[in-house]
């Protein structure tokens, strides 16, 4: 059988997997779930048809939204995840001893499970004793949330559909609330290199900047990923990733990565004028 | 009429883009040639149905391949590019008041016709007087020349079929014979994300540091590339590129461009684990 997997950039642009089968596909109360095996991605999630994650490439973004904060501020030790089903944020932040708690915020348990059941190193992950789960709605988590964290992480897909509440102003607001007086939050900005990921860039941006003093914004590969890259969001209360950066203190934790070292975090903020024309 | 290019990046992995039409297609004595006109990526080059450039974004790579060994080397005269039938890199070399001859080696006739004739911009491009167009193998025409110029530019598609001969230990040592004392030599070294290209990485790697004292990598997003970035090699005779930048001499030229800034400059020599690991 010949089987692939597409996923639309745009209406025009699409990249498609050769699967070898679809492993899993429900319904959820919130989504459709399907896994699927590929010989050049390995196993791949997608949520109502979107590509969330693939074995392949999941280690770019993970290692990207975790690593980078933690390399400026090794104080971080209660962290938020908002979303994160997969995985590979949680076993990045496992990889620090000094993180005391991790709380998963995620909406769909039932994506949870799948995720524990059939990506096999998500058993480890999910049963590391500091992690929380709160199958939950984000924004109304963090609604009731004063000076907790330390970290917030939103590991969300496009601001569209079910996470569209993730990108809201009064999202941003209950985070800077929720975080403590040096408290980061990363996020993801899409890419802005197609026209309506511009607009989800602008969107973010704005509410971002509304609310947090400190906003710089990252750059990562991501095979899988609209035109091959990411934006991150960096915002802060205190610390600025480029200038405060501790390199040293994080190479002698001797954290083993496959994406990220702190060349890679200088680089990242290097960002190409077209983007910076986007600010 | 639902039309789409499909360009493989591996036998289970594509990009297809929704064209409108194909505006040209033809067979020259060497490869067959064709262009498309698209929504999201504009007007579409290929060779034996491989993607060689779209008018989208052309500009990360062309100006990848030009403004990092100028701001290097701000006394770059003359230049001799490999390829480049699409025009891209001589629009960049020619912003250079600095550059006085640029030699340009393709060898399908046929292609650099059809890319005059159907990329408007390059009209203009080509008809740059310090341009002296020869069509020929590039592999014969740099083996007689001695001490003649700065900087060469393998503007080559991947070391498979046509190009074969561009990625030999034969041509590289011809390059560095045709360079001056402090000259540099750079190409596309594919991205070993997929396993094939992998060893075409490693291939081209090997080649150039058994001939070049200096070899460096860096990195670029190329949306409509495989995995979606490319890695360039930077192989010269004396100067570093990462050491010997010249950031502000650049700056002071007041360039004009839209992907690279020096902060790229240096962002791109900081390689992810993975790649460095492949060196």
């Amino acid at each position: 059988m010949d089987l692939w997997f597409s996923e639309y950039h745009q209406d025009g642009v699409k990249l498609s997997i050769n699967v070898d089968r679809e492993i899993v596909s429900c319904q959820s109360d919130y989504q459709n779930i399907a896994l699927f095996d590929s010989k050049e991605f390995g196993r791949i999630l997608t949520l109502d048809g979107q590509l969330i994650n693939t074995e392949k490439d999941e280690f770019f973004y993970s290692e990207m939204m975790v690593h980078v904060p933690l390399a400026v501020q090794p104080t971080i030790k209660d962290v938020l995840v908002i979303g994160g089903c997969d995985g590979g944020v949680l076993r990045e932040l496992e990889k620090y001893a000094s993180i005391e708690t991790i709380d998963v915020v995620e909406l769909d348990e039932q994506a949870i499970q799948i995720c524990q059941e059939y990506f096999p190193k998500n058993q480890e992950t999910f049963s590391d004793e500091r992690i929380t789960l709160y199958f939950q709605d984000g924004l109304k988590f963090v609604r009731g949330k004063e000076d907790a964290y330390d970290l917030v992480i939103v590991d969300t897909a496009n601001p569209f559909g079910v996470n569209e509440s993730l990108f809201t102003r009064e999202f941003y607001g209950n985070c800077y609330k929720a975080l403590r007086a040096e408290g980061t939050l990363i996020s993801q900005h899409a890419n802005g290199f197609y026209e309506e990921d511009e607009e989800a860039f602008r969107h973010i941006r704005q509410r971002l900047t509304s609310v947090f003093p400190i906003n710089k914004l990252y750059l990562s590969s991501v095979p899988s990923y609209a035109a091959g890259y990411l934006l991150f969001g960096y915002s802060a209360k205190t610390a600025d990733p480029e200038t405060d950066v501790q390199s040293e203190a994080w190479e002698k934790q001797a954290i083993r990565t496959r994406y990220y070292n702190t060349d890679v975090h200088r680089g990242a903020f290097c960002l190409p004028n077209y983007i910076k024309e986007l600010l």
